[in-house]
């Protein structure tokens, strides 16, 4: 039995009629490949990593895991069409708070044609792309079982400028999660979510020290995503805090030379981060 | 007594009647105002450096000492211009070899005109800058009394590969650099340049530090250099390796972000001298 994801919070859903991700109840994401080379190097970038037996484990598991490719028959009735099986990120998480940043001043990477390098360019000058690194592509915050899910349309998303950023970077760590600009965010489960040894925080730094060493991979429009289950982390438990990389269909070879433009971003994001854990008048 | 520069390696010089920098024998270096509001952003940004009393003195280092601004005569038959008056920081160096190397992919800040980011774009595209983060504008290598001073021209030095930037680094600090592409560069003197407490790049990890963390600047289209004596570390004593920023015509108010252009470049610099030092393959 495949269904659309419940929590795609960026990227094109499978809904009406629309070719987009499915997820099975055993823990499987079957992600479309995209057209042309696009969907091709996304196969790619997953089997390199498949295959380097080098490559270290704690980076590994940044990383959906990995089982191949099928086709599926998809039911905007254009019959068989190539999918990524992939791990289900959120397959075991009840009401997950998600995040989705596409990372990198630039998403387009070197040897792109002059269309694409302008289109990219209008969107990454016209977001917070440009000034911060990074910009926020979707999210979910699960408030509480009275308040539900706080669900932000792309076009909000898409407006966010960059105290707009730091202000949802915030939201997403607090129990009074809304679109209600006029609530104060409580940042309630910063110290659960983004501090500590499991903490976001800890993690991004992690992926940092991987960044500033490895040249493997340049990861251009490349997203990181922040998970966290509420309910777990206000009772004061493991509230199971994430980050997931995903999207790599431009991804490219190193040739030896360090991503800095994800690695900019990253220590940018690391920024904000640590602002709201200890806010700069503390 | 003015006179021009003998160690300019990149930018305008002061010869045949064109505007550059001059020095006077007190150690004192007079740099041209650029026109507009370029010549008013680098004034504006060394009497704010000078202003700021929170400025972190090991960072106040990294930058010439800035003593104000003078209108001089100058030989181009213009009359008065107005100049920058800073530290010569060649002044007490008898064979000094120099590089200059514009930091980051993108040398043009977010609120450019059309034209200029266009201008620059093109300018990033077709060197180093896009795929590593930064880019040599200049350099002269002092061999020694007989082979003297290796001083590529500037068609060479826009003409440099991603490799040619790797071979480059390594000849600034071999014994036997010169154009001759057939001579594998000796690198006799990266441990005492490059590497040591005191060498060139502890000093790029302590402005990757101070880059982690100020939002005060934004740096586009800065430059560092390296600079050393060669004759004192093939004696084995202190090669006075230095790191200095210049050439701040495009610095913006950081307004509480990273600067993740410049720090991602600097990361990119840090693994190409850490690459000299310790050879992938030793």
């Amino acid at each position: 039995m495949l269904k659309a994801s419940d929590h795609q919070v960026a990227g094109h859903e499978a809904t009406d009629g629309k070719l987009g991700p499915v997820v099975d109840e055993s823990g499987r994401f079957y992600k479309p490949l995209q057209s042309g080379e696009r969907g091709l190097k996304e196969v790619a970038f997953y089997e390199a990593l498949r295959s380097n037996k080098t490559f270290p484990d704690h980076i590994r598991s940044f990383f959906p895991i990995y089982y191949g490719t099928k086709h599926l028959e998809v039911s905007n009735g254009s019959g068989m069409h190539p999918h990524l099986i992939l791990q289900d990120l959120n397959s075991t998480q009840v009401n997950p708070s998600i995040m989705d940043i596409k990372m990198g001043c630039r998403t387009w990477p070197p040897e792109s044609s002059e269309d694409y390098v302008q289109k990219c360019l209008q969107k990454d000058r016209g977001s917070t792309s440009l000034p911060i690194g990074f910009r926020i592509s979707g999210l979910e915050v699960f408030g509480s079982k009275e308040s539900g899910l706080w669900k932000p349309d792309k076009k909000y998303i898409q407006s966010l400028s960059v105290d707009d950023v730091r202000l949802v970077l915030r939201k997403f760590v607090s129990s009074n999660a809304s679109a209600d600009l006029s609530v104060h965010p409580d940042c309630s489960l910063a110290s659960v979510v983004y501090d500590g040894p499991n903490g976001i925080l800890a993690q991004l730094l992690e992926l940092k020290a991987w960044f500033e060493e490895q040249t493997l991979f340049h990861f251009y429009s490349c997203s990181i995503l922040f998970m966290y289950e509420k309910g777990s982390g206000l009772e004061g438990q493991n509230c199971k805090a994430k980050v997931k990389l995903i999207d790599f269909a431009h991804v490219l070879d190193g040739c030896g030379v360090i991503d800095h433009n994800f690695l900019g971003g990253l220590c940018s994001l690391i920024n904000f981060i640590k602002g709201i854990i200890v806010p700069p008048n503390a």
